[in-house]
């Protein structure tokens, strides 16, 4: 079965929403077998909505639409949908009680607005929105199905997972099976490089793409066939054979990150850590605790943005620094090993570097960064040259910090 | 002049990468007059490729695509473009010339995988790409502008900054002006039921629409015509007269974040700031270190992830956590106050709360978070009862721990 997915929103095509729930609702169904042909992200305007949905319907058996369902003015999403299925708008006492529910549940009254937001077009069947007012709608025509759903993601996740994707997984036939496995510390022409011999052995069945992010590459496999446990073995199989060229590189795979993993590491192994963070900024502890249940192996950290912090909260001593430099080697073991001992944590990280777009010298330029790990049998450092961008010296360092604690960890 | 956005990558349709390219293309268009179309997104095959190219260029006079440009084995896009445009691939030395720089840059020999990233279609001009070895090809057939950029965003946006926009600058007729108003602590129903009066006022030629994010809604004001000066008086009278209705919501405009405009009002004032984190782990501070030159007025923050370390590092009584719990506002006083005196700051902001999934009790409900703001005269404090999802939870709570502290540097 294919599927293409509609975007609706002048706010996509000015640029000021990035569309994140096409990835999401691709991933989603590309994991029960259906493969998405398009997407397409189009204005709140009528006649357009009209040729994208007549357009989808020719290439795809299922069009998912999200966008232009909020309770406010710039709804015309759904008279649109009238006139695509020449039907004419309803009131719908099922959409009208989850408005309702979730009124009362606030302790408000409904709004005359919000009132409006049951009104559907009337051959279509009302799916529930857990999380929003704003009505999911189901049509059939012509061996096509369509669902609108609002474009509020929390709200549109919800009614993909609890409601479209097991409707649409009763009727299902090929079988697609995806691997990923990310790479920390490799740019993507290197690793492409080192597996060539690696990627000209895989079976034809097998696809691989590169997706490179600031600080990883990712690589994807896809088999496409009609045997799940062949494919599956095929694909652990070219998993394996893949260890010998880039296994170092290797921190993990799927829906794993850097700091799921790290977790997880942590938590096996009943061990605690702590960071101090100059350049990074706190984004490492960010990281961390982005994980539920983190305070199980993280107890904290001190972002130090001013020597005086280093020296009085990490005990880093002054002679160093002005011996050194607050970006250095001596440093950031300082930096570590005070945390560490302060914290009284089993690991610790250390991060100072010259973060940019300011603050560069010949010496040390904008991207130079030094890391320490410590662990509770030895001090590691690494001194890495990032690029001139901020936002993505943060993220490379606080991936490459967390990395040298995974290797610990493994080791 | 209307354009098109077509993003090329099988990632993009099984949702493994998220099109974050499109979205920024499309504001950077949009500020020089030129209104996109529709943004398409397809896979690396080569018939929809060239269908999709080809439907594209009978709706718009510019098509801008990305992707399908790396020095990997997935590489299509350039022997499409040639069937495209009926052209032979050919060596360009000027493409040649900015992969030897990039390489010599590095210390590192070119590859023969990258000597292949110089091959481009006959009939292109190669434009720079300052950032990576993949050339950007600029094409024209039939007064349609076709643009082919690689899909790493840092280098499409340096290509795009640095050479077409100031291309496509030359042919400018029609002006478009937008201004968005970013609000914080109001959800979208209630702030449109609010503003309703003022939305009926406005001129038929300025368009609203609600941009709605996990802590923020985002309004935009559109404006379309001839006259730059007319429209601008226009908008500039419509934001005036929003004030009465949503004035207290406003914390910022356009490219404004959260954490720009506190750190601007900090800078004004030459004061300083600190953070004593529980539930929102370092994203304060990481909001606030986003920030070039941040270390005027951060100076760091105390990340406090158990009980232990929120009193031995930021001097809470052991005895108040034991009477309130550390969710509480006896706690984040405390914290605020703790941080604020040993870290010598002007300000200081403290939060707790239950983050969940986990942690939550009757009494305590996951999304329960205190925040407390201490000023050089008086400490605030604000109860908020959040969602359950963890993510949305640190985003929310972090914004709003810095909308409190906005609003005491603003009186």
């Amino acid at each position: 079965m294919l599927a293409e997915i509609i975007t609706i929103g002048d706010e996509l095509l000015i640029g000021q929403v990035i569309d994140t729930n096409s990835a999401w609702i691709a991933e989603q169904l590309n994991m029960i077998g259906i493969k998405v042909y398009q997407i397409t992200s189009i204005s709140d305007n009528k006649e357009h909505i009209l040729t994208t949905l007549d357009e989808a319907s020719k290439r795809a058996k299922l069009i998912l639409i999200t966008g232009g369902l909020g309770p406010t003015k710039d709804d015309i999403t759904k008279h649109t949908l009238c006139e695509f299925f020449d039907t004419p708008l309803v009131f719908s006492e099922k959409a009208y009680a989850n408005v309702e529910r979730l009124f009362f549940a606030r302790g408000v009254a409904v709004t005359e607005l919000n009132r409006l937001q049951a009104m559907v077009p009337a051959n279509c069947r009302v799916i529930p929105n857990p999380n929003g007012t704003a009505p999911c709608m189901w049509f059939e025509k012509e061996g096509c199905i369509f669902v609108s759903m609002p474009g509020v993601p929390f709200e549109m996740k919800a009614i993909m997972e609890e409601e479209i994707i097991p409707e649409l997984l009763k009727n299902l036939n090929q079988v697609i099976i995806h691997r990923t496995i990310l790479t920390e510390g490799v740019g993507e022409s290197h690793l492409a490089t080192i597996i060539e011999p690696w990627e000209d052995s895989l079976p034809p069945f097998i696809k691989l793409a590169y997706l490179p992010q600031p600080g990883m590459v990712r690589l994807r496999l896809t088999a496409i066939g009609t045997e799940r446990e062949l494919l599956q073995a095929a694909i652990n199989k070219a998993e394996n054979e893949l260890m010998p060229f880039a296994g170092k590189f290797i921190f993990g795979f799927d829906s794993d990150t850097m700091e799921s993993v790290v977790g997880q590491l942590l938590r096996e192994k009943g061990m605690t850590v702590s960071t101090a963070e100059s350049c990074t900024g706190g984004n490492i502890a960010h990281l961390i605790t982005s994980i539920a249940g983190s305070s199980d192996y993280f107890k904290g950290s001190v972002v130090a943005y001013s020597n005086e912090i280093k020296e009085q909260f990490l005990g880093v001593p002054h002679q160093i620094m002005v011996n050194n430099g607050a970006v250095s080697e001596q440093t950031v073991i300082a930096m570590a090993e005070g945390i560490r001992s302060r914290f009284a944590t089993d690991y610790a990280i250390a991060v100072s570097g010259v973060a940019g777009p300011g603050g560069g010298t010949d010496e040390k330029p904008v991207g130079t960064t030094w890391i320490a790990v410590v662990t509770p049998t030895e001090t590691i450092t690494k001194k890495f040259l990032l690029g001139d961008h901020r936002g993505r010296n943060i993220r490379k360092a606080s991936l490459a910090a967390l990395n040298m604690l995974r290797g610990k960890l493994m080791a």
